[in-house]
């Protein structure tokens, strides 16, 4: 099967009934099309959609190939100065941007993002785009904090001898004797979790992002106790791609100081290898495509 | 101290200032009153001002006294018809209105609600009169699930054979093949929170009102993968209290069908140690103020 | 060209992928298909979409012939009990789902009803079925006052000797010295669209079904100083259809109070006639299907 | 009567109860402080509450004095580097904060704002700040539209000589072939009016802000038939006052840029002369206060 979701590309074909790109267009690809007959789609929740065709989810092939097919309704034109490159990171880009929808971050939001890998560094650096006034970042590895400041960072704090309640307790003399507004948890991790409903206000939103283990230890008491929401969050829907290509092309978000790493389409499987032997040093490799 | 926070009353003495009610009228009593200065009052979400004054929690005595004090914006008029004893049921029944409207149950909505107890029964009953086309009940009392069917319900379950996910497939067969657009887990059982969240859709939502262990085995990864949402309920806020009073007095929730006892107000000793012993019998048990 | 958007029908043939109907099912037929492909459309907003193939909107046939093509997902199954003609009240039924969506009209508001014909007299029944603790209906015609009667009208008022302030001040009296939280404006005269800006309170909304003039003498500064709301309706969207349905096959709407004449398929030229001719005493037309 | 209600000030002195402030703090004066017990003040939307009391608003005397007495919740600290005149000018920039929330402007929107006033002004500058990724101008007068440049304009329209038709041709070419997400209407000019429904789009949102005639030559047609949304704005409420000066805090918006006079305390008097006088010229006269 072939691989691949996080693409962009150029027009080399289309269709007679297409309208809104033309040959030689440069875009960005989203990867998953819904059904357009089902109930999730018509709601406007298309990410919900069961019968979704999702590019290297099988037994769908994915984006890593020379000619890809696409509706084009699911490409966003890239604007002149925004790269290639920066098309592919759209794709990761795009759920922080679903991510921050879903938990309506607005002008002056007081933001926690808990794990500051490649998913939490976005949602941070869209949160921040979309107006909050303080980004507190969390993580264990200090370089992953350093990368946390040219992706929105207000604050950074490495919590890896920290309780949950003196994590708790940092976060809200940081924020001025406060709980935090929304809290984005992108670790999976059981602490993380833990931390995070404690971090959130009374009348507060966490959103789950990060994919850990099926069950946790879970305080459903600050829940009840604060009406707190906890909210999932699952990949991106109608709008999310074409917002993410204004972050970067406006430069509110810098998705290339995440790329790391540059392989050649002909050393794909290398580039795979590369990135499972330096999880800790990659952010995102790019694979660049065929002649 | 004083206990007592589901009461009615008639108004015997106002101040010079009063003007929404007068001597004579008959009002049931909302029995916390929130700091009027605090963010969360002015935001319009009152029950989570931490400087509520709420009568029988320490150190604000209760309502069980010949004479109590109120502000008059905290007294909602009983209409003709609605009865002292119906008037204290609003406490309870304001809780079941307030999850409601957290939830958005409208019209045409498929509802579940685990655990028949006082609480679970009444927001059935309010889920039912706001519009929900089913209301399934779920508990491992028969007693309680006969009950039910007086508070809206539309099926009711025994519970008490079946694992989390049995109990998830018996509720989409119910529903024709999908599963509930909301969920209220009024038993704070790790059991129901289980297979409450299996039994919600995806982009679903449950609220939490039963209050069990503080931390409960947890499936986060149902949050995430439906896109679900979880909501914490406190109490009520502004317009509960009258939304109640209208939901007694429009015969669309029978409190008078959850009063199971009642005692004198000399014998109010008894009537909690009566309850304490009766607890699977009792639903409510009422105590006549005094003369 | 075909006339008729509003109708019923059995399903006689079915296509090799279709799997929501099968033949012999009795279903009710949404008249407007959007384009799938359309921004609106996967917003959850269809009813918008600029790409809309609408029956009987040229050049698209209506529905008035033996044999109609739908896709699936357009039609909604009619339980049983729920008769042909019902179905075909569905359509201007729909209209009353989408303008109640629209306002959020919820258990308890007070609701006031401008216009008591067709559209005006659904949306009120819609009203008291979602909730609505007061339907104020107001019309010119007493026979249409009557009949209101049947859709959920709690009050009715002859407005045709008042003017717009008279009428807000009786309305004011009516809910107990307050204005109302939603008023419904299906008659499109002047007169009422000023009337109803009077007497929503403020905060409030109102929303604009009925179609008059293009231009209309406006109070904006009642919208402006009350902070209210004018929402514009068009039409119906994602679950109005499949909501209409429920709300005829549940008894809560009596959609059968609105036919008062009936002509077969092959007088179908003299139906409209008919109706034209006899405008002040039609609510609704059936034509009966061909054999 | 005393005139006055955007003000800065330094607290001299306080209550024995105040927690908040304390002697010496910088703070903006939020003008009008509503009943605490009133419905709409408990709902979340103090603006609204019937028995405010606004400063210079009869009975209430005005700010422009040595001393004024106001409750500590109604005073936002300034920040170091927010000075006396930056805190005197949220008062409109509350203005601006409230329009941009009742319209929910965020991230990427396409926002028109018709009249470069004062008010106009920090609504686009809001608008900017709060994520818009076009904020279009439009005035008759170019000394106007030049200033609208340190305003967040992204593009400035002189409309002198344009009809409502060719304006809203004039915006749609300017936003790519699409018509604006939400306009705000800061003229309370027929014509702008008129205007500013025409360049709505589908769905979307027109915020009446301006206050003009009571009754305009309105487009019902144009609300109706594209379900859109024209919403009343009246003042300012919770929240707003406070996101106002973080707004002015993080440099987002530069009300400096808006102050084109100013008089001393002792010229009060002269100063509204001068306004009057030159109402072309003035945006913002500030008084400077007592010593």
């Amino acid at each position: 099967m072939v691989l691949g979701h996080e693409s962009s590309g150029q027009v080399v074909e289309i269709g007679n009934a297409v309208t809104r790109v033309k040959v030689g267009d440069r875009v960005a690809i989203e990867p998953g099309v819904p059904n357009r007959y089902s109930d999730e789609t018509k709601e406007g929740r298309y990410n919900l959609c069961p019968h979704m065709d999702f590019a290297a989810t099988p037994p769908i092939d994915g984006t890593l190939v020379k000619y890809y097919l696409s509706p084009e309704d699911f490409l966003v034109k890239l604007p002149d100065g925004v790269s290639y490159e920066e098309g592919a990171c759209v794709e990761p880009l795009s759920v922080g941007v679903h991510a921050n929808k879903l938990a309506g971050v607005h002008f002056g939001n007081r933001v926690v993002v808990l794990g500051a890998g490649l998913v939490g560094l976005l949602t941070g650096a869209v949160a921040r785009a979309f107006g909050a006034s303080d980004v507190v970042f969390f993580d264990v590895f200090d370089n992953r904090l350093d990368r946390a400041k040219d992706f929105g960072a207000t604050h950074t704090f490495n919590a890896s001898k920290l309780s949950a309640q003196e994590l708790a307790d940092e976060v809200k003399e940081l924020l001025g004797g406060q709980n935090a507004d929304i809290v984005f948890e992108c670790s999976g991790a059981d602490a993380c979790i833990d931390a995070g409903l404690k971090v959130t206000k009374a009348g507060g939103t966490m959103v789950q992002i990060g994919m850990g283990k099926n069950y946790t230890s879970f305080s459903i008491a600050e829940v009840s106790g604060k009406e707190m929401k906890l909210i999932g969050c699952f990949r991106y829907s109608f709008g999310d791609y074409r917002d993410a290509v204004k972050l970067v092309a406006s430069g509110k978000v810098n998705v290339k100081a995440m790329i790391t790493h540059r392989f050649k389409f002909e050393d794909a499987g290398k580039a795979y290898d590369f990135n499972i032997a330096h999880v800790g040093e990659v952010v995102k490799t790019i694979i660049t495509g065929p002649a």
